[in-house]
């Protein structure tokens, strides 16, 4: 391709709406054109990029045994109203009505209608299992788009949907899938690692996010120092690493004036006592009823593992209006002694404190020397808090580690969720009627283009690996008003474009700086610069984008070279 | 692939709601499935021709100079405001509004997205011409889909803009485009032809529609018998084969008693006399404005070529109400002859006419021996009328010949209708701001599955052309629970693979019968059928789904004689 052919808007300034660097390498290398908030113009850089991406997932799902195909993006609200999420889904989904007034939903992700069609075509367990998958655009109405491509309104996903006969089955496939998915981010050239994830509480399900490791990223990944366990922070577990066992005495109860002290640091200064002394009771809505989660002082509730253990579908923190009802005091005074009719949750790392300090539901006042079952009963004790970094591996008992990562993959193995609600059933061997177990499988398109950059960048621009570079190499005349220059590069363009390689022509009539100012921002791995001074040696400079290496070589050397250079790097 | 890993569920019956054969056997091959009216789901068959048509397509926009980018969907109401299209595009656009109450279009198609992009990325002559492209999903709320993909709410288009410096450099774009188009059609395998077409009142613009010729066509092409002319029914031009020439004195008007006559038809039997000795006067509304078309008898008045004559943005037929106050009469009985402030535009069949009759203005009344000038005066002549199987050629005076076609590409050089809407100018060698000329180029992708269906089928299926079947060859072993024939059907499949064949290979455990309707039905040009009866003389059946031509082959010829049919069809 030649240069002053296309679109390559290449920019000095980093744009003002930018905070991340891959988002201002895009932008820059003339990549994606913001056309409003969250939703941008893929330029033909960003194209060809795209595509390296798409064949490489494609090559992958082929090997692991997925089909694809194309479901429409118009999603028919009575097929979201039966799965149930048409009202759960909340403002991300973007919704639309025909002028026949018929409800539809942008599809954000494609379960009910793969759910479906496959109830509608497949009645019988010698069509199972089947493996589908699509790329296409996705929509989610983010309440606050942001990082460019990384978290956008409008963008490009594969998603894929797998059916088969029972749970065995089923994890046989996902495990195809999860190979998958490792074989495919390993040939995007991306440092990844694949970390347990949440799955909500259907039973019998796993799943896994594959995230690129990224400082910029906005997930945290908890990993063992030692051993394998990694997962993200809102799966992950561990032990404490100073369990609180009972020690002493239980002392006597007693209420303590705290006026105005409120938080876990005010009172720890207050009292000059550790926040491991302390137990937070946290008033949340579960479903219809009002709960109590207990957490030492030191700890945060994790959200989804109280929604998990409880088994409710919706969890939310108490209205403060609430709390004051309940407690009968204000917000920062609750407190579990004294509690009637409300469920009390404790974390694991409450369970052996004794003598401890809670809130007294009272304003103004704290309880000292609380004690389990003396002053109060837990109706249920699990984990419910997220890990501290101090915390260590329940695996093997060796320290964690929080690092963080972007998350450009997804698998998922969804169980009976949606194949019961739309009773998407087979007939077995012995004609009895049985529901399918699905999986999902997910990746971020588009985001891989970011996180590639957010990896593998310097201070002159991206640096993309050989197998998602728009184009393999780059031609860069230096002046093509030069007539020896000028006839050097067509010939070496005709040469390569012979051996089938992926070419940029840069025969833009532009000064030296320019066009290598924009080489490297541009980032194609490599290039070939044609200038007076190495042609009178007879010779042209490879310049390896990467290693910055310059290897000045003869005509007759480029195609090996390029050859050799493109096979080691 | 094999048939077992994949979706291709195919139906004996033909869907309920389907019309055209394309849409029954798009259903019955499992390419498509209907997920709301005019939305359909592309399952795998049907994503493998998608994808070979985008191939072709992607190969010839490269050679002709086309870059590939990727446009969003969601289209911000501001540009559409900018354009004058918010306004005027009616309900077939599908308009949203997100969660912070921006309204968006959910894109159609993409000349003020692409202009925004241009005006912004392009000031200098230096970087023109530039010519840019997409294949993206569309979105037309359709009042009526119907036909399956031929006429959906949602499909898959090839979108195509490019701006130029001048009209001349334009026309240059524009024929390479053409050149374009026509080697995609033609790789296609598609029976087509490019016809002249409608550009509405732009000025140095002109237009060809690219349409697949088949009777089942919503478009009616108008062509001559003898020269290259061809143009679509509402662009045709043609000289009426029978000129009615003034001859004969003037004869006295007369008004004639026509009790409840109304139509040309009802008139002509109550008089005795020929639809070419009357005028018919059409009411309608240009703008604001009233305006009286006059047409012969036995033609019909053309909109588009009177709004183009007239220059003005909407025009519609008078309501029933307003025909009644401008000709103090019921509708059927207007008139030229006494019209005050209504201007009046006749068609050239009316030109040499002389004592026609026309309505008189007079419930249950007509006019006879009418006469221009004498009677009426004409404000405008031109052609504004249909034309008919009868007339003639305007170019080389034969007769025109009336078929019908699928459109299924549309090249428009568009001048500056949108450049200058929104501004998209460049600085000139001067210096000088001019403003961009542009040019559009669609390919409706998802109908040209539909088109190339009505071209060539037969009583048992789809016949598909190779450049865009599925797959070249289906391997159909008879018996897959017979060793030797599942052992040979695998080899066959093994070698074929290594000579990157596409192949599909149907390893199910159906019968012979089963499986041989389906292979017919799914149209793979080749298949290669293996049964115990051939196998017996060492051999395979080679079968040509076109032809069905039947070769009798050893292992060894199999990839010779493939290589060699492959070429031929």
């Amino acid at each position: 391709m030649k240069w002053s052919q296309t679109l390559i808007p290449t920019l000095k300034e980093n744009p003002a709406d930018a905070e991340l660097i891959s988002h201002k390498l895009m932008v820059r290398a003339g990549i994606i054109r913001k056309l409003s908030s969250g939703i941008y113009s893929l330029l033909p850089l960003g194209f060809k990029i795209l595509q390296k991406i798409e064949k490489i997932i494609r090559e992958e799902m082929e090997y692991a045994g997925a089909s694809e195909l194309l479901l429409p993006i118009l999603s028919p609200s009575e097929l979201w109203k039966e799965s149930g999420r048409w009202d759960v889904y909340g403002k991300e989904l973007i919704r639309i009505k025909d002028r026949q007034n018929r409800e539809f939903a942008l599809g954000p992700t494609h379960e009910e209608i793969i759910t479906d069609l496959v109830r509608k075509e497949i009645k019988t367990y010698k069509k199972l299992p089947i493996n589908l998958y699509q790329i296409q655009i996705k929509f989610r109405d983010e309440i606050r788009p942001r990082f460019g491509v990384m978290r956008a309104k409008e963008f490009m996903m594969k998603d894929g949907y797998s059916f088969d006969r029972d749970e065995a089955n089923a994890e046989r496939t996902y495990k195809k899938m999860y190979d998958g998915y490792y074989k495919i981010f390993s040939r995007l050239g991306l440092k990844f690692k694949a970390v347990e994830a949440d799955t909500g509480a259907i039973g019998g399900s796993f799943s896994h996010e594959f995230m690129v490791l990224a400082d910029s990223g906005e997930e945290v990944i908890v990993s063992c120092s030692k051993c394998e366990y990694a997962a993200n922070l809102e799966k992950a577990s561990g032990k404490n690493s100073d369990v609180t066992s009972k020690t002493g005495k239980t002392e006597n109860l007693q209420k303590i004036n705290t006026p105005n002290i409120k938080t876990v640091e005010e009172l720890t200064k207050f009292l000059n006592c550790s926040a491991k002394n302390l137990v937070k009771t946290i008033i949340c809505k579960a479903d219809k009823e009002y709960i109590a989660a207990l957490v030492r002082g030191d700890y945060e509730i994790n959200i989804n593992k109280l929604k998990n253990i409880l088994g409710c579908c919706e969890l939310t923190m108490a209205q403060a209006e609430d709390i004051r009802k309940l407690t009968n005091a204000p917000i920062g005074f609750a407190g579990p002694v004294g509690f009637k009719n409300i469920k009390i949750i404790a974390d694991e790392s409450v369970k052996n404190m004794s003598n401890f300090i809670t809130g007294s539901n009272e304003a103004d006042t704290h309880l000292m020397n609380v004690n389990i079952n003396r002053d109060f009963k837990i109706d249920l004790i699990g984990d419910i808090r997220l890990v501290k970094e101090s915390d260590l591996c329940d695996l093997c008992g060796e320290k964690l580690v929080f690092t963080r990562g972007i998350e450009v993959g997804h698998v998922f193995k969804l169980g009976t969720k949606y194949s019961k609600a739309l009773n998407a059933t087979y007939l077995d061997e012995q004609g009895k009627d049985q529901i399918m177990v699905m999986g999902c499988y997910g990746i971020g398109v588009t985001r891989i283009i970011a996180a590639s950059i957010e990896q593998q960048y310097d201070e002159n621009g991206i640096i993309w690996p050989v197998s998602i570079a728009p184009y393999q190499i780059l031609i860069t005349p230096l002046n093509v008003k030069d007539d020896e220059i000028k006839t050097t590069a067509d010939t070496i363009y005709n040469i390569l474009s012979k051996e089938k390689f992926d070419i940029l022509f840069d025969d833009r009539d532009e000064t030296a700086g320019v066009k290598l100012k924009d080489a490297d921002l541009i980032g194609i791995p490599l290039r070939i610069t044609i200038g007076s001074k190495t042609l009178k040696e007879g010779k042209v400079e490879l310049y390896v984008r990467k290693s910055k290496e310059v290897y000045k070589i003869s005509k007759e050397e480029i195609v090996p070279k390029i050859k050799e250079l493109i096979s080691s790097i």
